[in-house]
């Protein structure tokens, strides 16, 4: 059935609802060219302020799917079972769960992006490891899993087209924002890869896509429906990302972060948010373990080693370091009261450990490193963030990004949660 | 200075004032191709959501002027004076205003465009006359000026190409809608044009792009503050388009109408319409004159026959006409309660006299005639349109257009004002 593209424009933006039929052949066109990149920037604008309803957001999700290959996982012996961040700041999470998840008896085929903008990207600090690649075929990832039971690479290009295309689009068109068109585009690839269970962590803060917990808890009941719709058992927790997870924002620093809660320290935030969405994923796949034990006992480390080895990359190899660093010193005496997540991954960011646009090469070693944490006690001029780069003419800049991140109080700030909700 | 695409688009969507600065740049990368066609489109359609202010249309206006050259009557013995209509069904009235105006004594440069959609265009009706040429340099047009008095012309390839641009980009985005949008659209053209003074037509009910007073009302107060703000005088009126102008939609049906009205004859509402628009030119012109008189002594026609001559065509020869026709009967007995515009305007279109997309090619003889009007007292089986057309294959499609057009009730309706309101 064909429909005209201009009308099905004018009906969303009057308010309209799109029919099933009529979203699927948009979203064919678009993917095949018949609609122009213009008129479909028009209608990311025009969802942007009308909005999907529920059946309009499924048949968007279905239509993306249905753009491209769909992996089925039935076959393997486990329960396949994946985790998706809306994106963070030091946000290492995935590293560590991913094997501590497959010690624990599931499948975790952790398909995952790169970074742009202030947020990082799983595979840009995964490439930070000597040799380790990111691309595996189909063949070779269902085998990955069968032995070693994880796997984190980059989605094939048959995967979700009518997303990378349209995703490309909003990322220069101003239509980032959508929770309709963020909703359909992470589960149309997380539905698309076949895993059984999905556990999401929403971010939401400073450093997140989702400044407030309402606009967070309303992407995550949306995003829980479309994954129950399509089959697949799905819970979102809520967490905080108004600072930055652990000690590290930058690639190598982070892998060596993760690395040391595998090994069984690292910053407690990290741990706590590790072992909370490895307890839904596990309880998803129906298995009667604790996460915590197979962090403690070195299993989730030895599958680490393995997950690593088996995608080319040596685990004991040292990281790469920059070349160059810069300290940072408390202006005041006091207790920190805020260490804002945003202005941490613009620094980070700025001094090479993320991408302006999709094409531009990442400094593995570049990134901050935090001394303190809110709540923390500090005396002035103690070093407080250590930057790190291989440019050093990026300090000025990232020390601009810095200038109002951290905030010194006369009394500790209360605690705050770390998981805020829960959605199923 | 030099502005971020995506941050402009952002901070338009999200209800933020877009500096002058920052709209020069805007329009001036998107006319030379910074920005890209999906950027302005969700631009667009942002706008048409958020509006723009007073300070933003004038500086978005302004940079649509400055993207070409300006013209310039100022060295003319006349004062210049340019009326411009939103758009209508059956609206001629311009081959009949320009030679009025300059009969009585103004100089009418009336740059014109064509028919898209189920509106008709002054070019496309010129054009039906044999030989007749829309295209005249700046030096044939101040040439004609001075010696006929008015021309009718197309706007040159080099007057605000940035308008030109945009214009076909909204064509096919929805984002037509938009009164600020429309509003620079309209008055980059006519303050490029260089006329002293501006009569505006603003179109209101069914076909019309306004279909409300409200809106109509809206649009004119912000192109007559724009025109003001440009230093041009300029009058707005507000006129019914709830029903076609006259008893013709339909390029040559409208020449042979127009021409009715020039030699003293014609239908009442063109008469009065062309005699309120004739008043507030000639009023700005500074001239005591009533056009009536130049209307009632031949004097207007003596100008129309100078300008059709003048640019190549011969308005003593035969108009062309369709090869065939097709009558539509009252269904039932009683007075016409209504007689609906955009009904008419679609079926003149599919018979053939509009054009669906700018390169399509229209009929000079295809149309409706029309045999009553509101008001009009039918027996069952009177003639009450005819059709026109080459192509006898489009009749059912017009009928079908036309199925709701005519309302027949016991009683006539109250009569409608023609002119609904001034803006000044």
């Amino acid at each position: 059935m064909s429909y005209n593209a201009v009308e099905t424009i004018v009906a969303k933006r009057d308010g309209g609802h799109l029919e099933d039929a009529q979203i699927s052949w948009l979203i064919n066109a678009y993917t095949n060219g018949t609609i122009a990149d213009e008129q479909m920037a028009a209608m990311a604008m025009a969802v942007l302020f009308r909005g999907l309803d529920d059946a309009e957001l499924n048949a968007w999700t279905n239509a993306m799917i249905n753009s491209g290959e769909r992996l089925n996982f039935d076959g393997l012996a486990r329960f396949a079972v994946d985790k998706h961040s809306t994106g963070g700041v030091g946000d290492k999470i995935t590293l560590i769960l991913a094997p501590l998840v497959a010690a624990c008896g599931a499948a975790v085929p952790q398909l995952s992006g790169r970074g742009l903008g202030h947020t990082g990207g799983t595979l840009d600090k995964m490439e930070a490891i000597p040799g380790w690649q990111a691309y595996l075929d189909d063949a070779g990832m269902r085998h990955q899993l069968e032995t070693v039971g994880a796997v984190i690479c980059a989605a094939g290009a048959d995967l979700c087209p009518a997303d990378k295309k349209l995703y490309a689009l909003r990322d220069v068109t101003g239509t980032v924002e959508s929770i309709p068109l963020i909703c359909s585009s992470i589960m149309s690839k997380k539905i698309a890869e076949g895993a059984h269970g999905l556990v999401l962590d929403v971010k939401v803060g400073s450093g997140a896509f989702m400044k407030t917990p309402e606009r967070a808890h309303e992407l995550a009941t949306r995003l829980v429906g479309l994954g129950k719709g399509a089959g697949v058992a799905t819970v979102a927790l809520l967490t905080d990302m108004s600072t930055p997870l652990g000690l590290t924002a930058g690639n190598a620093l982070e892998v060596a972060e993760a690395v040391e809660v595998l090994a069984g320290g690292g910053p407690a935030d990290i741990v706590e948010l590790t072992l909370a969405l490895a307890r839904e994923m596990v309880a998803l796949a129906g298995l009667d373990v604790d996460p915590a034990d197979a962090l403690a006992d070195g299993r989730a480390m030895d599958v680490w080693h393995a997950l690593v080895r088996a995608q080319g990359g040596d685990p004991e190899a040292p990281l790469p370091a920059s070349r160059h660093s810069d300290d940072i010193v408390a202006a005041a005496s006091g207790f920190v009261t805020r260490l804002d997540a945003y202005d941490v991954g613009v620094a980070a960011w700025r001094l090479g450990a993320g991408r302006a646009r999709k094409e531009d090469a990442v400094q593995a070693g570049a990134g901050v490193v935090l001394k303190v944490k809110p709540g923390d006690k500090v005396v002035k001029g103690d070093v407080v963030m250590t930057l790190h780069t291989d440019t050093p003419e990026r300090f000025a800049d990232a020390r601009r990004a810095l200038e109002d991140a951290l905030e010194i109080g006369p009394t500790a700030p209360p605690p705050t949660p770390l998981v805020i909700d829960r959605v199923v």
